[in-house]
C-alpha cells in the first residue's frame, strides 16, 4: 500500500481512510465536498497554518497569489518524511553493506570504525565519530559505478526491515506527510527533498514512496567520474566527499539544484534551519514548518537534547519567528500508513 | 517575439510562421491537419530522424515506448541553442564586467589578463589561455551574491549586443531549436540545458528565451557560501571553481542533477561526445543528434579546426555510430527568429 498511495489523488486517499479506518464520514468531508486532502492532521494550528497558506498563494485575486512555476516547496527527509531513530536509516545500510562486503576485508575484523560494526558494537561506532562515518560512507558507497549503486540499494531497501517494527524501512513514512505532499501536488506545487543524506541512497526508492521523481532530489553526495569501460560508457563513484547538504549546504544545494527561492520548507532539526531561515527571507508569503518528535508511543519522542535529528536552535527559531511546530503526538491522527491498514 | 515564442505551442508557432514569413500553407501542412511543429526544418533525414524518434517513443503500443517521466531530453547551449561566435557569448560578459569593475582596480591596467581586455587586444587574451580564462571568471562572476550577480546578468542580457548583428545575443538563438523545444515539451518531454556555461549566468534569461525554467539548467559553476548579512542570509559567490559541466563533466552534471539517463542528446561539439556516448548507452531507443556549424553567409561554418566549439572527434562518432548530424546549411530553412521578422 505505501508503494502506491502516494501516487494516487487525495479523493483517492480519503477514500481509503473511508474504507480502511472507518473514519466518519462527517470529519473527513468538513473540508467541503471535494474532501479533506489531509486527513490525518488533526484540526489545530498547524492544519490551518498549511490550508491558509496553500488557500492564500494559489487565490489569483488575492495579494499573497504565486504563479505556479514559483510554488517550490522543500522538504527535508530524514525526521521529516520518515523516522530517523534509532540513527538515520541510511546508516543500517552502511551497516549492512559492511557486514556484506566483509568477507573481501579480513583487515576490517581489527580495523575501526569496522570492527565495531561486525561485533554489532554501537558504542564503540559512535565514538568512532564523524571520521568513523566518512570512512564507513567510503568502503560501504563508492567504488562501484552509478548503476550498480542503484541496484544494490533497491534490493535493501525492499528486503531491509527496522527492528521496532519488523516492517522494511518504507513502511515507517509519515502518513500525514504523505497526504502533504499529495495536497500541494494537487496545488501545482513543484515539491523537492532537500536532505542531508544521500542524494544516490534516496533516489532509487523516493519515487515511487514519495512520488518525488529522481530529479527532485537534492542530498549530499560524492564525486563520480566519466570512464570508458570498453565500448561502455559508465560512471564510478569515488571515495571523495562532493558536496554536503546539510545546516549551511542547504540553501547551498537548494540554489544549484532548483536556481529559486522555495516559498515553503518542512524540516525536523538543527539541520534545516538554514533551510527555513533562507525560504523565509523570500519576498511574499511564506511557509516554515517544523516537525516536533513527541510521540513515543506511536513514534519517537526527542528534540534538544538528541544526538540524531537535534531540535534546539531551530526550535527556539520558530518561536521567535512564528514558525510553524507540528507536535505529532497532538497534531497528527495516524503516524504511519500501516495504521490504517 | 524572441521572448514569447518559445513559450507557446506549436500550432501557434505555425501560425504565427504563416502569417509573418509567408510561408505556404501546403508545405506547412504536409504533416498533417494539425499543422507541421518543424516549420524551420527542410525535409531531410535529420528531421525524419527527429520526427521518427519522437513518434516511436510516444507510440504507447511499440515496441519502442518510453513512459513521459523517463522522457528527458537534454541539449548543450553554446553552439546548439544559440550562436557561439567569434566566442562564447559569456566571455563578452565578462569583458564588459571587467571594463565596468576597472575603476575600482587600477592594478587592471598593467596586469593580464585584464590589461588585455582592457586594451581590446584578443590576441593577448587568447595568449592567456584557461588560466587568464579563469581569472577572469572569478574577478568577475565571484564576490558578490547570487542576488545581486542575478541582477547584473538580467541587465547585461537585457542591454549588451552582438557586434556583427547589432542585437541582442538573445536574438541569436536558432529558431528550429526553439522549435523541437517546443515540439519535445508538447510530446511530454522533460527538457534540460546542459552547458560547459555557467549556471548562473544562464537561469536568469533561459526561462524567457527557451522555455527553460531554471531548476532545468545545469552548467558549471562556482561555489556558494550560506551567511548571515545581519538578519538577511545571503549566498556568497566564491572565486572557487566548484564544477566543470564539459566534456567527461557533463555525464556527471546529469547524473548529479536529473539522477536519470536521458533518451536524447543535442550538442555541437567535442565538448558535447561524451553527453552523447553516455545517452547512447542507455537500454531502448536514443537520439543523438549534432548541429554541425556550416553556414557563414547566414551564422558560422566551423568544426575540426575551430577554437570555439570545435567538432572533430565527435563528428568521427556519429558518422561511426549513425548519430544524426545536422547541416545548418543544408537542414535549416531559416536560423534566426529575426529573419522571419
Amino acid at each position: 500500500m505505501i508503494r502506491t498511495i502516494s501516487r494516487f489523488s487525495a479523493a483517492f486517499i480519503v477514500a481509503a481512510f473511508i474504507l480502511v479506518a472507518g473514519c466518519s464520514v462527517d470529519s473527513v468531508s468538513q473540508q467541503g465536498d471535494t474532501g479533506d486532502p489531509l486527513p490525518s492532521w488533526k484540526d489545530g494550528a498547524s492544519r490551518q497554518a498549511i490550508v491558509d497558506f496553500v488557500d492564500a498563494v494559489i487565490d489569483e485575486s488575492g495579494t499573497d497569489y504565486v504563479t505556479p512555476t514559483e510554488r517550490v516547496a522543500v522538504f527535508d527527509n530524514d525526521g521529516t518524511l520518515w523516522s530517523e531513530s534509532p540513527v538515520y536509516f541510511q546508516l543500517f545500510f552502511a551497516i549492512d553493506r559492511v557486514k556484506a562486503l566483509a568477507p573481501q576485508h579480513p583487515e576490517w575484523e581489527t580495523t575501526q570504525p569496522f570492527k565495531a560494526v561486525l561485533d554489532d558494537d554501537m558504542e564503540a561506532l559512535a565514538e568512532s565519530g564523524e571520521k568513523g562515518l566518512v570512512q564507513l560512507v567510503m568502503a560501504t558507497h563508492a567504488g562501484n559505478t552509478t548503476t550498480e549503486f542503484e541496484e544494490i540499494v533497491k534490493k535493501w531497501i525492499a528486503t531491509a526491515r527496522h527492528s521496532r517494527f519488523d516492517r522494511p524501512y518504507t513502511d515507517l513514512v509519515f502518513q500525514p506527510m504523505l497526504e502533504l505532499l499529495s495536497y500541494l501536488r494537487a496545488n501545482d506545487f513543484k515539491v523537492f527533498i532537500v536532505s542531508g543524506g544521500g542524494i544516490e541512497f534516496m533516489r532509487p526508492w523516493v519515487d515511487d514512496v514519495y512520488g518525488i521523481p529522481p530529479e527532485n532530489v537534492i542530498g549530499s553526495s560524492i564525486k563520480t567520474e566519466f570512464e570508458m569501460h570498453g565500448d561502455t560508457p559508465v560512471l564510478v563513484r569515488l571515495p571523495e566527499l562532493d558536496f554536503i547538504d546539510d545546516k549551511e549546504g542547504k540553501p547551498v544545494g537548494i540554489h544549484k539544484f532548483i536556481g529559486r527561492r522555495p516559498i515553503a520548507a518542512f524540516g525536523n532539526s538543527d539541520g534545516d534551519l538554514q533551510m527555513l531561515q533562507w525560504t523565509s527571507a523570500g519576498a511574499g508569503r511564506r511557509l516554515m514548518v517544523l516537525v516536533h518528535h513527541t510521540d513515543a508511543a506511536r513514534e519517537w519522542a526527542y528534540d534538544r537534547k538528541s544526538h540524531v535529528g537535534r531540535l534546539d536552535k531551530a526550535l527556539d527559531e520558530a518561536d521567535e519567528m512564528g514558525w510553524t511546530v507540528v507536535d505529532m503526538k497532538k497534531d497528527w491522527k495516524s503516524i504511519y500508513p500501516f495504521e490504517l491498514e
